[in-house]
Parts: structure tokens; sequence; C-alpha cells
């Protein structure tokens, strides 16, 4: 039985298949800009994410200039060197032909970041599980990535790049912790399978044995 | 201009709908079942969440047993009585007053880790940012969070308790990282606001004042 409370049959298919079909883009960034009145409905989108203690810690710090993002790319290709020497012989080869980041052709770049002390030292549910404030944070990234799917704007989320650089380059705060640098734009077209995936570099994996009942292991076939 | 890849108006106002009427349930839950099979699409919405390196690191573990429930609930009690001790004396009462979670009253509770050692040592795009499996899963959270309020669902997320007390009640390997604890079923309504919010205990910030413009700081009427 439906809840009273529920979408419409259209609403419903809408948030279902921006979760779907959102992708991590890399390759696929056209250069038509990306209007601000647009962006700034995304930045809605991400400002009513759940927040610890009604925290809202984080900032949003918008990148258009070609040199700030040629700066942030050299950033990326120390770390992506380096990360090239963590794989195994045989796959690192595979690592290096991956396109993992489009900073310099997507339109927006977009630092998140979370003001640890916004709100003083004592942040309800923030009390005893610390790192509840950068998860409210994850979370701020993540409506903005479903948003820009619904609007048919491709999000890309660069993690290889060492913290430090991006908190050098941006003057960073010391209360502040970097959550995510976003590439934001337009896009060619959303890939139907995550890269990884197609690659064949990893599969998706069986939802039924990520499910466990009552007891950790036991999954709904397999009594532990 | 609209992006050729954008949704229809109504799938737009489904993902917008999500994310604005989203709320973190604590009072308002009836004790009508949730079906298996629709808890399934909750989870499976959790389960394309973006994911680093495709490792879907999560693991979603459902509890409906009620002597569990309330052996959960006794360390949300006691980490709650010594959370309101850290406030100060003016704000104690009223940290009190709130009503924090659900546990006993939702007919499912959720405990949502991420599994650090899912594909082995070395992931794509975790190789500078170790954290950003954790990140992953928290994505996963929010998903279930926004499938959940389109079908008239409501999820609490229960910070208030000892990292080390799910741990040990739940038996959790090393390597497993506890994320979230959900409380998730039927509502009699969904409030308006955020109840902190509603509570006067702080307000919605104003976005733009948390919106910086290529240098930290730079807010669109106001210069470094």
């Amino acid at each position: 039985m439906q809840s009273k409370h529920s979408f419409s049959e259209e609403q419903k298919a809408g948030v279902y298949r921006a979760i779907k079909q959102r992708r991590d883009i890399r390759a696929q960034f056209t250069d038509e800009p990306v209007p601000e009145k647009l962006l700034n409905k995304l930045l809605v989108a991400a400002h009513h994410a759940p927040s610890v203690g009604f925290m809202q810690p984080w900032n949003f710090l918008i990148i258009r200039d070609q040199e700030t993002k040629n700066k942030v790319y050299e950033g990326f290709a120390k770390a992506h060197a380096d990360s090239a020497e963590m794989f195994t012989r045989d796959k690192r080869e595979t690592y290096r032909d991956f396109k993992l980041e489009g900073i310099r052709e997507s339109p927006v770049n977009l630092l998140v970041t979370c003001d640890r002390k916004r709100t003083g030292p004592v942040v309800i549910g923030r009390t005893v599980q610390p790192e509840m404030d950068l998860f409210s944070t994850v979370c701020a990234v993540q409506n903005l990535w479903l948003a820009a799917r619904a609007e048919g704007i491709g999000v890309g989320w660069v993690s290889i790049i060492y913290e430090q650089e991006l908190r050098t380059l941006f003057s960073l705060p010391d209360s502040v912790a970097v959550i995510a640098y976003l590439c934001i734009g337009h896009v060619t077209n959303f890939p139907e399978m995550p890269e990884l995936e197609k690659a064949g570099w990893l599969p998706r994996l069986p939802l039924e044995e990520l499910i466990f009942y009552e007891k950790w292991g036991k999954t709904l076939h397999h009594k532990v």
C-alpha cells in the first residue's frame, strides 16, 4: 500500500532516474557556458542537504578562471603520477589510460568545503561522532549531483589531488576541511554505465550479497 | 537554454521536491510495516550511489527485531546523557527536550557501513584522499533518504551513539566503519521545516553568504 505522502509516479520516476543515470563525468564536458541562474539552482539543492545540528557547515567556491583551473590541474597531475606508482605493474598502464578528471574542459569548477567551527564547539548530533559535519557536506554534494543530472548537467568529483595543494592554492582557513573538488558543465552524453564498470576494472556487486538481516553477515539465503 | 539531457518538468520537480521536503524524522513514525519490496527499492537507490574506484564499499544491515532496537536505544541514551553535559547550562534543558531519535518506534532500523578493504589496498581515486570510501557511503545514505521521501517514507539519522557501541552490538569486523544508523518508516507527516530551525535553535543561513567566487571569502557583493 502506497503512503499518502508519496510523490506522483512521474515525480518518483524523476528521483529514481536521477539516481540511476547520474554519472561521474570526466571526458564528456562541452564548453557551453553554465548560466549563473542554473548553477544557483544546483547550489540551492546542495544547501538543502541534511546537516548535523542544523549546522549548514558548507561553503561553495565557484571557479571559472582558466588560470586557476590550470593550477588545480597541475596538482592533479602530480597526485596522479604518484598514484600510478601505487598500482601493481599489470594494472598501472590501465590506470594511466583512464581519463579521471575534466578540470580544464569543464566551464565551472566548484570547491566544496566544511567549516568545522561554524556554530561553535558543541553541535547537536556531533557530540560523539565528530565526523558528522563532514558527512553533512557530502550529502550536499550528492544533492547537487542529482539536481545537476535532472538538469542535464554533468558533474565529476576529482579526488586525485592532495588536500594540502587545494588548501594552499585557495588559502583555506585552518577550520575548513576540503570535501570535494567538482567539475561541472554541459555534456555531449551521459555514459550508460560507470566508466570503470564498462572498462571491466570492477563489476557491479550483486546487491543481495550486501544486505544483511538482523546480524552481520547474515544474507537472505545464507545463515551465519 | 535547457540541456537536451534534462528531465521533463515533472521529473525535475520530483527531484527538487525530494531534496526540499526531505526531513530528519524522529517523532513522526507510525507502526505501519515497511514492505520488503519497498525497502529493497530504497536499497537499490543507495547501491547506485557514486563510489570511489567503483568500490561499492557499503553494507546494509536491516534490523526489525525489537530487542536489538532496545539495545541500540540504550546506547543512544548513554551517549545522549553524556552529550547533555557538554552544552552550556542555558542550552542544556532545551537540548534535553528535543526528541532526537525514533529507534524503537520505527519499524525498520538500518545500519550502513563501509568496508574499507573491499577491493584491496589500492583504489582508484582513494590513493591520496583515504576518506573517499567513507564519503561514497554517505552518498548512498543520501540516495536512500531522497528515494524514501519520494515514496512518502521517513528516515532519521541517529548520530548520538558511540561507534564502539554499535561495533560491539553487531560484531563488526575491524575493516568495517560505521557510517550511519538510520530509522525508517511511514510517518504521520513530514514537518514543514527542520525541527531545529522551527525551534529557533539555529536559523537557515542565507545561501549567498556561503558562495564564494574565484577566491576564498569573496562573495557576490563583497570583495576580499
